[in-house]
């Protein structure tokens, strides 16, 4: 495995990743609707010569809007204002199959290709939040099971019409007065279930063919759905024995459909939290812990249980796993709860131990450590086949990021695991995936 | 009116306007889908100190891919990427209400707003044509009325969510820990006939409080609409009189609804045609005809009356008024219709001659000139109250718009009648329009 480099994304938040991040001084809060302030994230991001950046995307303010950073930019404008002032970095946007029409999401993502010159990628999201529900006329969400076979139809429409102009279908030939082969560009005709929708795109093909497919559901399902589209995974993974086995699974999975396991690239999120010393980055993580107040830390666990109100618990005392929803009935992100529980179970913390515990990484694995050892920690889950690399989370912005970059990257280039410079233009060169020809292409 | 300024906007096509551009050698047709002819077309239009540019969008390629350049970017990721490269001119994406989520345009526009510092503005449409009702579901469009009613409701809808964070709702205070004021942004609470929408947005207020509304339908109910709503019209008018008409009644409208008439600026089309000699300038325009093919021309305006085949008529004779259907009976772009029978009401020509006649701006004015005529035409269409300014339709990119910019906008500037350079920052400013208040704002 060594031989081979790693993958590192970095997840843009609005002010971090830590829930109290906007409380810490080395954060920005009053800059998240300044383009400049993602501009330059981008550009450390890409001076660490990161495969690519991430823009998550919920649809709705979280109900803690009083206390926590929230109102950014939305991602597919965002990121087309962002390919301008970068080169290389690829650009992924989050965007939801639920409530959104696949005409206008495959031409927004194929737009941002040709603006980028190959680096977008698609964020595939179900939306699990009621508020979201709430802001596109629906009562309550719908169901698990229904969002992902709306999902599953949604990305077979896109990929048709992202496939709809073959590759060389503009002829622009000026003497015979033709502009295009229209035997090269194919309605799609797509009848199904939720969708009728009659193509081509208005678009030629972009540059990556097909924008990369990105999916960060970790359920059942998810899993079934990523192996079956996605080419990057996004996945909350606390611990090396789970996340082999998440691993393992998922490219058992890929491989059962006739694909390549090399080009499904798993990316755990990690929240490095870095001192100089293993004691200076425990002070850091306990500064920013202890700026959490639990009114924020309860909700967000709420929302993670379908709303379950968890308040009335006894802040100081153990929380029996028992008193949790199952998860497999939860109709929001499952295995995020899935992930909690596990936390309970194997660390038996009391609430307000639980609050401050997911306040890091809502579930993702935050690591407070010197740059070694995260560097370490990333050696070892790669070697371990437990990544392809990682979803770096900073905890907060834009000084977590470039800590990263300036004291972790260059261990890893050291080591030879990760890349000293970009080798190619397009987000599918720096995954190492290749570029799917048009279905529609004739063999020659 | 001499002391007042003019506005231009430039209609940015995809090789020009004419529609045989493309076959045109000062055309581009291979650059369509390359971000820098798109940023070199804003340079240019900056340059020349216009208000704005703005992008149309039809959801669908039409018939005539074949013989017509067509395959260009997405409006909204496309200007998002421009707002990067220029820093004065606004810029105007054309979105439809009938295909899309308001909760969805809301937000990409009031990102947009954010990212160009104050610059968005939507045009508004309803999509007339049938090609892109079938890449959503539709077996045939809406009706023009049902289409206006959905787009009144939608308009609504994206005002409330652009004023649901009142301006100074962030807070940002951290000694208290308090992020923002809840009791300065707004749940929308709308329950209407065709939408429910809880909000609020998840974007704080943007620079311009509301991106400016643009509007270009003509008919009946498109003006209506448009004195309710719009802040600039882009119309198509041929004929001084009947613009000087069209003129009065929106501003009448406009007043009836409790508007000031200055703050709805009505941008009829303009292609001009330019050559150093008038006769230059006809010999160009005589070229540009002459690469049009009849069987483009008649897809084009079969298209405008929902699809009546006029292939059956002889092209070198008279077509009868009569052989038209009434424009009150098109569902698709009415007003459009009505200028084109007006257009063979006055001319009368054969066939060929009407596509030819049409060919240069589909229903827009085409004035091919010296310089000197196409000012002296803006200035008596301004002066005789016909027109606010001209939205212009250059017949071929890069070149057509740079001529106007060096050679009609300096005449312009030495008659008093346009900016010599910005004085504002938002297209609010350039269009001298206020900006408004959230409708939640308290009084103090």
């Amino acid at each position: 495995m060594t031989n081979k480099h790693i993958h590192l994304n970095v997840f843009v938040p609005t002010t971090g990743h830590h829930e109290a991040s906007w409380l810490y001084s080395g954060s920005q809060p009053e800059r998240l609707t300044d383009v400049d302030y993602y501009r330059e994230i981008a550009a450390i991001a890409e001076r660490g010569k990161f495969d690519s950046l991430f823009l998550a995307d919920q649809l709705a303010i979280g109900r803690s809007v009083k206390h926590v950073a929230q109102g950014k930019l939305e991602p597919l404008t965002l990121l087309s204002a962002l390919a301008g002032s970068t080169s290389h970095i690829g650009l992924i946007a989050t965007a939801s199959t639920t409530y959104s029409e696949p005409y206008n999401l495959a031409r927004q993502f194929a737009s941002l290709d040709h603006i980028s010159g190959g680096r977008a990628g698609w964020n595939i999201v179900t939306s699990w939040s009621a508020e979201a529900a709430g802001n596109f006329g629906l009562d309550q969400r719908n169901s698990h099971t229904d969002r992902y076979r709306r999902a599953t139809e949604y990305v077979e429409v896109v990929r048709k019409l992202w496939d709809s102009w073959e590759d060389d279908a503009r002829v622009l030939d000026r003497t015979l007065g033709i502009y295009a082969d229209t035997a090269r560009i194919h309605a799609i005709g797509h009848q199904g279930e939720a969708f009728r929708v009659r193509g081509p795109l208005d678009i030629p093909r972009s540059p990556q063919g097909n924008p990369v497919l990105v999916q960060a559901g970790s359920s059942d399902e998810g899993r079934g759905f990523a192996a079956r589209y996605a080419e990057a995974i996004f996945t909350a993974q606390q611990d090396l024995g789970e996340a082999q086995g998440f691993y393992a699974d998922v490219k058992r999975r890929a491989l059962a459909f006739g694909r390549d396991p090399d080009g499904i690239k798993i990316l755990p999120g990690l929240s490095p939290i870095l001192g100089s010393t293993e004691a200076e980055a425990r002070a850091l993580e306990e500064e920013l812990d202890d700026l959490t107040l639990p009114v924020v830390g309860l909700k967000h666990l709420s929302q993670r249980f379908d709303g379950f109100d968890f308040s009335v618990f006894p802040l100081d005392e153990r929380i029996p796993i028992e008193a949790f929803p199952r998860p497999e009935t939860v109709q929001g992100a499952q295995s995020r709860s899935q992930v909690i529980l596990n936390i309970v179970e194997r660390e038996k913390p009391t609430l307000r131990q639980l609050l401050r515990r997911l306040a890091g990484g809502r579930g993702h694995k935050v690591l407070a450590g010197t740059p070694k050892a995260v560097a370490d920690h990333i050696q070892l889950w790669v070697e371990q086949r437990a990544a392809d690399g990682f979803n770096i989370m900073p905890a907060f912005m834009p000084g977590g990021l470039s800590a990263f970059v300036d004291e972790v990257v260059p261990i890893l280039q050291a080591r030879g695991l990760f890349r000293r410079d970009y080798t190619g233009r397009s987000l599918r060169e720096h995954y190492g995936l290749t570029r799917p020809e048009s279905r529609y292409a004739r063999s020659a």
